[in-house]
């Protein structure tokens, strides 16, 4: 149906696949370079620039320069991440054991290496964000995926974790709460049940809480809350704004915090400086952040309403982030097929499924309702004339 | 002698070791804390700020919301750079392999997963850079040593490298010219038989290039000149001023880059985009890099002299970067105490060779001239108080 297939199929043996949706926003980018027109729901971030007090405090600093920090990162950020976890989520975290790092991406290369013997196994939801299985495989570890399904939720439970370990034992869970491709949240029985059954199981928990505050269904609840043994991973891309800043944080256990800042040490010395500055600031931004999400707020109900009138399968709107996994089967079954072609002749680029799930993704396609409105509307009305025209 | 040492002595069994300089670093800021004068001798970082119209093209884009780039970055970035190839080596270089990373951190972990399955040998010299050790040993790879020392300059010779394989062979060689702590510099015939015995021997050769630039002896030498089967590694930390930007580039020979492409879309994303904004801009300011080096080379002989009067070994001034590694054999046998004892009594930092030497450092300090021609003066001046004294 396209002759862009090929480069995008593009298959490794090892495990690592090509993330298709950055792929598909290269394809996207091509087109535009073309002269035509796009609406982006592929990305996975917000349009705005962060809070106007960020930029100043950043303008201030950049004459000076800007060196390395400490491994760990700034002081006043720390301190104020630590103001942060005693103002939302009610607990008291040592500065001490928070740690800056580059997105939340170095967050995780961090955690792995820091808790785990290179070949260890650890398990991730499936669908999940497609760079876990792609980051712990390129870095020799082994992926155990549990599978969640549509039909609770998409919420992973104690029990589909305790199924999955005695069919095959694993040493970590790196789990995200609300979740990347479906926006699936735990409430706080629901976490309770994650890490009672990790510690009963002797599993590492990792906690990837990087769409903490994009919550529609209620107030996102911290692993910190529950227990101090889990790595919790954050960053200030989503809820602040921040994602080409690449920052983000770790909060680790005692038992890991020095060997997180020797690995941080070597491999990254310490997170961009202005970003950290930045993030500092950001903390004290949440009415900003606030009006972002009742943004992401309105576009998730017109999108989800939208999808389920074209004929999306789409039970619910998701409890948080800014994503609607919908079902394809009344269309195609073939993901990546239907988002190349979508995006050649609508002009709408979405996310395949298969880049979430690699068993069952055919069925899914992801939509970001991060961008505007107004990008909803269009995607929306480009749709119906792709679908009506057959697809 | 002080009671830092055993904070600062933890050592690992997996391989992986406090980076010393870091830990220095931390007790100068302590004592800066409490009040204290001290002279920055142990920073591997450049003191001045980014060229002015660097800070001015990052002012003007702060507004804009910074999205991810690319994962190999923004475009007009690999252009400058091709032509930064195009115009200091003489060579032509494709912009398409070549990828923007945070930093050269980034790209050290890139490349060895790009190149290496876990658990491959991979070659680097002592005295050498101490994260290349840590980040191979916990990446999970395998580190050998090959000796240079002082009697050749500490320059690494294809001899050298041929009898470090027949010992023990190994499948990569990462290497720096010019070096850190040494500041050693290969001429093109030097690396010419580097490159030669690689490709001979059958080992994947990566080539650090962040302190080219820097030298004072011969202008620095690509291995882009001489082959293009090496992973070249570059940043804009040392000679552009820009440590805290985190902000690199590699260059991958045709066979890995879409892997390392891959990769990067899922361990890193993309490196931060204010920052490759930036180093855009810089590449066409190296008059003023010009400048901050004409003062590295008035510290360079400045700092040498003094050393050698003070009764300090060290031969010769080395070729580039910014560091002077003397021998301290009429001192002390124990290079981290002396550095502790030197900062805490005389308000001078510089790193323990034990950092980069875990055999024969112990008889070696490495002294940073990248800081200002006063705190050079200051740090002669207290030192040969604390040596009159007795150490």
């Amino acid at each position: 149906m396209t002759d862009n297939s090929s480069a995008l199929s593009n298959r490794w043996t090892d495990g690592i696949r090509p993330f298709l949706a950055m792929d598909i926003l290269k394809r996207a980018r091509e087109l535009e370079g073309e002269g035509r027109s796009v609406a982006h729901l592929e990305l996975g971030e917000p349009g705005a620039a962060p809070a106007p007090r960020v930029l100043e405090a950043v303008a201030r600093a950049l004459p000076e320069p800007q060196g390395y920090t400490n491994a760990k990162g700034l002081t006043s950020l720390r301190q104020g991440l630590a103001s942060y976890y005693e103002r939302q989520h009610g607990v008291s975290v040592d500065p001490d054991l928070i740690m800056a790092t580059m997105g939340s991406s170095s967050g995780f290369i961090l955690a792995f290496h820091a808790a785990f013997k290179p070949g260890a196994r650890i398990a991730v939801t499936r669908p999940g964000y497609p760079a876990y299985l792609n980051t712990l495989a390129g870095l020799g570890f082994n992926p155990v995926e549990i599978p969640v399904s549509a039909g609770n939720g998409w919420r992973l439970t104690g029990a589909d974790i305790e199924q999955a370990f005695w069919k095959m034992p694993f040493d970590g869970l790196l789990f995200a709460s609300p979740a990347n491709p479906t926006g699936a949240s735990l409430n706080r029985a629901g976490l309770q049940d994650v890490v009672a059954t990790c510690k009963r199981l002797g599993i590492q928990l990792i906690s990837d809480e990087i769409y903490h505050g994009l919550d529609y269904s209620g107030p996102s609840v911290s692993a910190l809350e529950l227990t101090r043994d889990a790595i919790v991973i954050n960053s200030f891309s989503k809820y602040y704004c921040m994602t080409g800043w690449r920052i983000g944080w770790m909060v680790l256990p005692e038992s890991l915090i020095r060997r997180a800042e020797i690995l941080q040490q070597n491999l990254f010395i310490s997170a961009p400086t202005l970003s950290q500055i930045g993030a500092t600031v950001a903390l004290g931004e949440r009415d900003y952040a606030e009006e972002q999400k009742a943004a992401y707020a309105r576009n998730r109900t017109l999108l989800g309403q939208g999808l389920r009138e074209l004929g999306f399968d789409l039970p619910d709107d998701g409890d948080g982030a800014f994503y609607a996994y919908a079902g394809i089967g009344r269309f195609s079954n073939d993901a990546l097929d239907f988002c190349l072609t979508m995006l050649d002749r609508a002009g709408v680029a979405a996310t395949p499924g298969v880049d979430f799930d690699r068993i069952d993704g055919n069925g899914f396609v992801r939509f970001s309702y991060a961008g505007t409105e107004r990008s909803m509307e269009q995607a929306l009305e480009r749709m119906r004339m792709f679908l009506k025209a057959g697809g």
